[in-house]
């Protein structure tokens, strides 16, 4: 048998949003690995086992996938959203070029997935519409100057900002010392959505104009979007439609 | 007949990476609405009218959808990769909030694609593993010194960068422009990833160092992906591995 690694993303929840390609990797896989709530989404069947592992256990997780792979099985990797958005891709890589000189012969492949500023800006409109940045709050992996310095940068150059993982658990003080310096850099009025759980059950979605952001309003489970200086929003009944125009002013 | 409009990211092109909602959404609709090379990419099917209209229409083709699905048809947006991202959606948004007041209530959805960037990062590993941004090069909409602006405030950022549209056809000497302000502020061995047309029969990658990076390299199929300062390789016989750490050194 010959071994692959799949390093696949889920999408963001509803099944209705995993492209047939993870589909199909997942029929094909002897072995799915994962941090435990991604594996769980996927159901369980014959032929197929299961590895679940610790949110905090990349490397170990990647080395484990890579080890199978080379042992002949065929590996899926799951993460959720997609894989080479602060997800399971880049561990993988990093855990190839450190590894035997073997794994670079492996067929490991990527399978894009729905990320989740993608999805989230799907269901209050299109605030991406224009030029737009991600940036992952989790300071595990990168002092917490960084974060601010590009946060600032990303403000100066006017972009709609994706904001991942709000509230690291190392520290919880991050995502308001955001709030705080957009307070300092933007206008009042400049709009903030929290996405929380998109197509999940457990869904719910929140405009709010910066002056009302507070930091309890964004968990691990939550993106937020933060709008450029030319973001709209459109009052309806219900939710309101949030856009930013794909022209910039002249 | 209650009307609704969808406006779907087909994703970047093979149909194994378009979602199983956008799939729905097309079985279910009545008229389908888009560039001609996307309304294309959709199989004929009696009961659907196909609207095929030019690039540069996006306002009047919105408007076009809008007035369908108040009038009771079931309408999807063709957009590629995913409509939030330079694409459709914005547009449609634009369209609703300079209507008449009466679009506001209809039953719009947005429905996430695979957005080229991302498709492209899965192809060659996980260049976008770290914070990233998205510009779009095409200046029929922006002033060329706000893309110039964005672009340096984003290598001082250290994100990754995407560039879509890079070879505008209104301005062909942008993208030569852009690669000039990089070899300015970045070192020559930063890696640039031209991938055009991923996962189609035309589908082209080629990792280049900047010292080695041409304007040509790029036309309106290619996504340009650059690296940042941490961005790594990884040699293997055939294409190599590009990725980017999703630690940054303290």
């Amino acid at each position: 048998m010959t071994g692959w690694i799949a390093i696949a993303g889920l999408g963001p929840g509803d099944d209705a949003l995993m492209t047939p390609q993870v589909s199909q990797a997942l029929s094909d896989a002897t072995d799915l690995i994962g941090y435990a709530p991604y594996v769980r989404r996927v159901p369980d069947r014959p032929g197929l086992a299961r590895h679940e592992t610790d949110n905090r256990e990349e490397l170990h997780r990647a080395r484990h996938a890579l080890e199978l792979a080379q042992a002949g099985h065929r590996v899926v990797v799951a993460s959720s959203g997609d894989p080479g958005v602060f997800a399971m891709a880049a561990a993988v890589f990093e855990a190839i070029e450190a590894g035997p000189p073997d794994w670079r012969m492996l067929d490991v492949r990527v399978l894009p997935g729905i990320t989740a500023m993608l999805a989230a800006a799907a269901r209050i409109g299109a605030p991406l519409g224009h030029d737009f940045c991600a940036i992952n709050l989790s300071d595990n992996l990168k002092p917490w100057d960084l974060i601010e310095h590009r946060l600032r940068l990303a403000v100066q150059a006017d972009f709609a900002i994706a904001l991942y993982n709000p509230r690291s658990k190392s520290r919880p003080q991050g995502f308001a010392r955001c709030l705080s310096l957009l307070q300092q850099t933007c206008e009042a009025g400049r709009l903030l959505i929290f996405a929380r759980a998109v197509s999940t059950p457990d869904e719910n979605l929140r405009v709010v104009p910066l002056r009302d952001a507070r930091p309890e309003m964004a968990d691990m489970r939550t993106v937020v979007l933060i709008g450029s200086s030319a973001t709209r929003l459109i009052e309806r009944p219900g939710t309101p439609f949030v856009y930013t125009p794909r022209s910039a002013p002249v």
